[in-house]
């Protein structure tokens, strides 16, 4: 982890998690375990189109991984990070302290 | 500011302000109290357009301040951050140190 000055202030955030939205799901993620659909669309004031979007960029990308299933009768899709997911979200993370840390330091 | 359990993980987050480049160009006005289109270009490795995509973008949302000028025969073009500029900059810091306090506090 680089702290040099002449790093780029942003440098570190990646696109694929940045948007808030994805950043959003991946906190969830992350402190839930899984998810359904039901649950993230609430929870993120999103409709099903964007959910469904930001859930299959995210499954492309190798972040997440969905998985399909039945509770009683009704079908559910359920999103979990994999580990590719956990260290992507690590590495933002990271980068907002980093960004933050280079703020609250005087040169 | 708000640190309920309810909040989307992600609130708070702009995205005017959001985009790693704009983030970049926003905490460089910030350290530096201003700086000139060349400057920018190598701290963030842009390209011309895109760099002017970011400053014009910035500036249609009132966030920058551009203004034009020479150094001896050379025009050159400066870069600040407006009020609401500095505002926006906060809020996102903002939102990312709470985003990292709720994943650093143990429910």
């Amino acid at each position: 982890m680089t702290t040099s000055p002449h790093e780029h202030p942003a440098a570190g955030f990646d696109d694929a998690v940045h948007q808030p939205n994805r950043l959003g799901i991946m906190v969830i993620l992350h402190e839930a375990g899984r998810a359904d659909f039901g649950y993230l669309k609430a929870a993120l004031s999103l409709t099903d189109g964007n959910l469904g979007r930001h859930l299959n960029a995210l499954e492309d990308g190798g972040l997440v991984k969905l998985s399909k299933g039945f509770e009683g009768r009704r079908p559910r899709t359920w999103a979990q990070l994999t580990p590719a997911g956990r260290r992507a979200l690590r590495a933002e993370l990271d980068a907002m302290r980093r960004l933050l840390a280079r703020l609250d330091t005087p040169d």
